[in-house]
């Protein structure tokens, strides 16, 4: 059993351990944007963030002849992607393979140090027991499927020159093994993230998504009741909730229609907590597109209260 | 004490750890041609051979800038070489870089999954402590440097596109670390090889060069009691030695300018001990260029011989 091995040797903690955070989410679910905040709150010095969908083990022209799109885990070197989850986990250094995705080109792979924090983001980090065994905190992105149909026809189009009824196509394609290998990993994330609309309201279409954090019990999450129990500020609820699995969970609901002075309340009390002498970074809640989103910026924070208590447990 | 640690898990033996070869030299010393032979002996379903010239981490022209060659340690990514070899000689696959001498760029890198045999080959796999950690046999290849130049100019010439007087300079470039970091290796080898002339003879110039292992009481060598003291070989005959460093050393004298019919005896004897059901292989003693040469086929029988062995040990 790999997976207990892996946990024991990091239980040890040799101090150079750095902590391990998995994004999983679908294609455009929107993890790149949550990963790159993060990486510039803590600074590249001290996180590096890994993309695990370049372990494919095919390129674009021989995927062409294959029976299974790139969500699938036969079309990605899995096993080498738990062998290097493990290295990092470790603190050991990878070289990790590089998918060039503007060529659809396997490339010269990169040395990858891994430093006090690791952020590993794509669509498979969660998708065995080995590599979940490598992880300190994981997250799963779960927008709604037609608002990431939307990003996904938005980015694809845009950045990868591709026609919008390619990109529909090609999600359709992608349909059975996003239901079968993708989606499953919602499961075993400590924290579920949903960017959405909030569905009885009419804001103007400018107004920041809303988010909804589903905080499973799996680790400890912040104590959050100073800033929830203030009636000033509405911009945050808690709700305890039974998920779709039957499992109890607290819901924490964080609006985009509040004012950004609300907003800024909740942040500057959740960064307080951080104990961490910088300020308030900029970096926080920025959209692909330059803009601003503060439940963007209150997820990212939660995130960083994370990271930096694991962090703070190991080198106790 | 990682290299400990490598020893005791090897050790371990869980039944799927391959057998481990290095052939370790300096550019040209030979180091594929003597591969080549074994692999194709033992057919690619069950040897795997890896070139760790692969783990170079800069491409030709980012080298260009660099205050040293290719066969400086800096140059490579070591740390990932020992990681690599370790994974390897534990019977985990690797994606291992690959580097395109035609272009003299970084590309895709590829799967390495280890078979029975794993035979890796290059400029420095015997640099470190922890990579001989993870060899079962090592060999280095000891050309004297007058034909090991004409070997690269030849191969570089007609194989590399280069001029011979590219070729020069950049051995002339490449001496001070051959001299710091290749040939220091030499001391770590259960076996040394040395392809040359016999100096005291003046044999027509298509006679096969003859070789001098020296066999170091490192590991046990197989008995050849029975091939050398048989009065009619003049083929092969072993000479108690203090190598350069004072140590004494069984050195193996295979001797080029035999009889072919002389030189199969000894080739059927060596053959017949390593108890496969096998007939001798054709593949044995090929060099480079098509022509055949007996003392690399005895070469190749004696590295055979403790491949199978080990083999045999580990099953025991």
């Amino acid at each position: 059993m790999p997976h207990r091995i892996v946990h024991m040797l990091r239980a040890r903690g040799s101090g150079r351990r750095p902590v391990m955070l998995a994004i999983a989410g679908d294609s455009a679910a929107g993890k790149t944007t949550l990963t790159r905040g993060l990486v510039q709150c803590l600074g590249e010095d001290r996180m590096t963030a890994v993309c695990v969908d370049d372990y494919h083990r095919y390129d674009r022209r021989e995927r062409k002849d294959k029976p299974f799109t790139a969500l699938h885990p036969d079309c990605n070197h899995i096993d080498i992607m738990e062998q290097h989850l493990q290295l990092l986990s470790m603190g050991e250094p990878i070289l990790k393979p590089v998918y060039d995705h503007s060529t659809g080109e396997l490339v010269r792979p990169e040395l990858v140090e891994p430093r006090d924090f690791v952020i590993v983001e794509g669509l498979l980090p969660l998708h065995t027991r080995l590599a979940r065994a490598c992880f300190d905190i994981t997250v799963y992105l779960d927008p709604p499927e037609s608002l990431r149909h939307q990003w996904k026809i938005d980015r694809d189009t845009n950045k990868r020159g591709y026609a919008p009824e390619q990109v529909r196509a090609e999600l359709d394609r992608r349909e059975p093994e996003s239901a079968a290998y993708i989606r499953p990993q919602r499961r075993w994330a400590d924290i579920v993230v949903r960017f959405a609309p909030v569905a009885e309201r009419t804001d103007p279409p400018e107004t920041p998504l809303s988010a909804e954090l589903l905080l499973r019990p799996t680790i400890d999450h912040p104590e959050l009741r100073g800033v929830l129990d203030d009636a000033e500020h509405r911009a945050m609820h808690l709700k305890l909730h039974r998920d779709t699995d039957g499992r109890p969970v607290d819901a924490l609901h964080v609006h985009g229609y509040v004012s950004p002075e609300e907003s800024q309340v909740v942040k500057k009390t959740i960064w307080e907590r951080l104990d961490t002498p910088a300020e308030l970074p900029d970096a926080l809640g920025r959209l692909a597109d330059g803009a601003g989103s503060d439940p963007l910026a209150i997820t990212q924070l939660i995130l960083l209260y994370h990271l930096l208590e694991a962090n703070r447990a190991q080198a106790a």
